[in-house]
């Protein structure tokens, strides 16, 4: 007998809802059910989100407690701080995968310090793929979880470029150097002066320098997790001209002494089995094209003996295996279901 | 028992030829045999695709006879006027869906006049929506068919446009004005200056203006197929920076004394069943956006009263139900799968 | 003695008012004075015209009487409807020129029935290039005027592709098709979702569609100014992937008989002696990136035989000849400075 | 009386060469002479540069010691290891300035290893904001000066942005990292298939990676020249979607104990006097787009107390800044003309 899981999502008009939507409405496992958002309520979900084509004449529930209500799962794509008060409505048997930030952060100092305001508490973290310091996966955590926080998209794509030689010694992560290239959509679908078409086209332009950035302090969470005992991270994301995409440039200093034969053993090794993420061919380098619609991570690794550093590039789709992508992954493990159900590893370009 | 159906194809290091791989490596009835090509043959396929992660060491082999051979399916895309000679080496059996053009026009003098070649014969034409002068639709040619002449891109968005119009009478055919935005994917790989990236970002700029483009013959076949008597058509593609996409606008003069309300009408029962062709709610237009990755045209229309003019606009995306999306729906009717089998109808948007 | 002219310009955080003082701030003949607009008043200009260095520690004065008095010439770059009133309380030997749409239209019943306002009356029409009926250019209306309507973006795109045809009688007015791919700094600085960065690239999309847009009386007001006895126009404006420019493709029935020669010489004579509109040579078509920054229109030509309509392909700049560079020039004829000074022909590409 | 200088371009059909010509043509203090190509001789300018409407009717000649013969300046745009022969081929009295590579490094020793042929001499090193060790600046030695090298446009990008912290000593110069966003016209006009508009758009992808890219060592140079003792450079180049410009993030280990407003005085003192370096006020990052067109590079710093380093980000725009506008500033220089004439500041944006 075949039970289909129903699933509700909130925040159903912002880009993160809408591609949840999109990898639930062709997933072989799961029945979309309630669509609901706060402003575009009683909407048809078509006005928002035009390429959902099978979902288009759904209409838009307000969130509530009484929308989200009776199904298996529900997937949170809420601004930050409003996923807490939904969640705590819902049954503790209800899996709730929060695409926010509020249950990322083990540390309340650290939450404070970045968000400004109290702390949610911490959820499984839904990076299937961080290697922990025992050297097993991130996964086992998340098999039969009921409550998952979703990764940030720019955390993924770094943790993903830089953890195998964090976890392996071969690169010193207390002076990591990471410059990221970002797609438009990773800022959400609000409306400020500088999100707009006429100003992106054409441009690139940091954003959140020097120190400023809430995905700091999870990268450094991650690779303390790997093993690191002191993680210093210099950080700067720029936008892009593209839509989607993160090109996140990691690089560190080699531990002296290394054989550079022994940093791609440690990244070969890290991810031979691992689904989603590939280290690709010496010498060939990710695009972010190729991830699109995707849920990979394409990575590749270079030592750099005139500078004395790694590099270390990872290319990913923010919305797939930065965002909605991780929370399906995340939502097959912990339903039981394959854990690659559902997704695809295949980018639509060019 | 399930059997498997085996497809080459040939031109794999192309456009054309990765968006059929990538369709067909997530299609549940088929198998990827041979991928073939030539200058590139003797390459690992993922040096060429990177985005088709699944088939990226797959070795590109030499497209000829023998490598084709074997396969139950071969789907050709190649340069105009390679396939003819390819195809006579295949077996009657073999069902070949020929991406380029040299099997679509029926009439050797258009063929040669926009060609400059002799005419290689024509093979049944792989637009399943085509309303045919009965009525019935042109997807009842293609099953069981063992050839098939897949549409231009630019062909297929305009025919979906306006040929709701032609069929009903509403519109006059003798008169119609297309024009396109076209991305850059529709001029292929060739290394011209023109189609470089930093020619073409930020730029809008016509090309084959004033009836020169190919498409226009295979337009007016269309639409006689359709019905009308007498096709005039200007014609005029612009490529615009964006990768993938056309947007096709078309207008003809309505039809003295014709309600506005039976062009709507026309519209809507024309594509009220066929799963790949969207009439949007009224007032919403399509963006190419909305369809990218997917096999979906959508389509608006309206009545400029003040002008005399219906205008409808098609959006898609030119690898998919411009190409590769088309040949996959007819190879599922040539060999009796289901029509959508392996297609997606959701677009990858933002 | 050199006297230098001082220039107001209202709606200075904008795109149109920060076109029009980057072209001030190298115009020889004058003198930038207030920077004023609305909201933004109080801010320096550089936190939203980081661009314009010579002017970036300015302050931005409220647009008021009072900010604005004391100049020669005051450029008014505001939404429709702000206009009249600012400038009833400026003199009238203040030279005024108006980018909004406030008093381009001669006939109260077409403005009211597209803008649906009250008419606030007509002033000269800044596009010295239209073609007159008796075969003057209006520049001829701008010499010495002391108050100006600077025309629409599209409007003078479409005006100045045709007008050669119209003015000849080789082409029909009564039928033509216009389609417009139009940059994103066209629709302003408005913060609306469909305005963003993640929606626009990667798509093509088009807007008031079928006799909706504003621009369309303006045009056949043009359009019968130069002599057409009946004007009817289909138009359709497309967003595409861009920061600046139009393309406007227009089409119009050949006039039964007409010489194809005729058509090109009738191009050519009407702008052979223009220092900012160019027909290209003979097969090459225009792209809007060669007119980037530029005050240039680019203007090609063909018969279509077959299809039995000439099709013209306009490119410009919508900021500068479709908006500030059209009132730079209208200035200068206004002020009895040479045409073309301050104003440059050649464009920022690739 | 008033001289004008004769300048002849070659290599007028690339990227670089269109804008030595572009700014040229607008540049008081000179007349366009020989306009010279190897491929495109014979070719009307206006076919390859069709922005360049002053000089569109001018015929493209080989490029020769004839042809080049009798100007006062040769700016050569050339692929590398064409500029020597030529060069030697000219009178000394003739200034000479070369866009390309061949005589930017003064060790032999680094150019072999990175460029793989014969040394052929250092010429003037055409960075006129250089700071030298005693307090000077590079622009001293291009006064009267007969041959320049033009720099390399992402060397400018990072040494202008790492410079100020460099002479001054509160940075350390050992360990910097460089990771660079690059538009498409920084690879010039080569038809390879990786620059092709259908790859490039809506993707980032690095390319010279891990100490491969030939503008370290000119980097190092430069760095070295302003007073560091050892160099160290992790460089990162990426190429994004768009025409022109460069976004250089540059990060480097704050010497420890250093008052981080010693730093922000650092970069204050160092452009207080440039015309064309700025740094902007705290907290206001650079773009691309605000430089486009200009010949500024924009400026901006910052300590990351959190991670110890010093995060600095200089825009500029590649071909103006970044190569012809380098080239045209300092023909002024060696002329004695003013510095900034035929210069604009003003970048085009959005």
């Amino acid at each position: 007998m075949h039970m289909s899981v129903s699933v509700a999502v909130s925040g159903a008009s912002g880009y993160a809802g809408g591609e949840v939507l999109r990898l639930l409405s062709s997933h072989p496992g799961v029945e979309v059910g309630a669509v609901t958002a706060f402003s575009s309520a009683g909407d048809r979900l078509g006005s928002h989100q035009p390429h959902l084509r099978s979902l288009a004449d759904r209409e838009i529930l307000p969130t509530s407690a009484a929308t989200l209500a009776g199904h298996d799962v529900v997937v949170l794509a809420l601004p930050h701080g409003a996923s807490a008060a939904v969640a705590a409505e819902l049954g503790e048997g209800v899996l709730v995968l929060d695409c926010a930030a509020d249950h990322r952060l083990a540390d309340p100092a650290a939450w404070e310090a970045f968000y400004g305001t109290p702390h949610a508490g911490t959820w499984p973290y839904g990076l299937p793929e961080l290697i922990r310091a025992d050297g097993s996966r991130q996964r086992d955590e998340l098999v039969g979880a009921h409550r998952v926080a979703v990764p940030g998209c720019n955390v993924t794509a770094v943790t993903l470029g830089i953890q195998p030689g964090v976890a392996r010694g071969v690169v010193e992560a207390a002076d990591l150097v990471a410059v990221l290239a970002v797609g438009y959509s990773g800022a959400g679908r609000a409306t400020r002066p500088n999100l707009l078409a006429a100003e992106g086209m054409g441009s690139a332009v940091p954003y959140a320098v020097a120190g400023a950035h809430r995905h700091i302090p999870e990268i450094e969470q991650n690779l303390r997790a790997v093993g690191a005992e002191a993680v210093g991270l210099s950080f700067t994301p720029t936008l892009v001209p593209m839509s989607r995409g993160i090109l996140a440039t990691t690089t560190a200093r080699l531990v002296p002494g290394t054989d550079p034969a022994a940093v791609r053993a440690a990244w070969a090794e890290a991810y031979a089995d691992e689904p989603f993420v590939e280290l690709l061919p010496e010498g060939q380098w990710p695009s972010t094209a190729a991830t699109v619609g995707a849920n990979t991570a394409l990575v590749q690794v270079a030592v750099d003996e005139r500078a004395g550093r790694v590099v270390t590039v990872c290319a990913l789709d923010n919305l797939v295996k930065g965002t909605a992508g991780a929370a399906v992954q995340s939502m097959n493990l912990a339903l039981g279901l394959p854990e690659t159900l559902g997704l695809t590893i295949e980018g639509v370009a060019p």
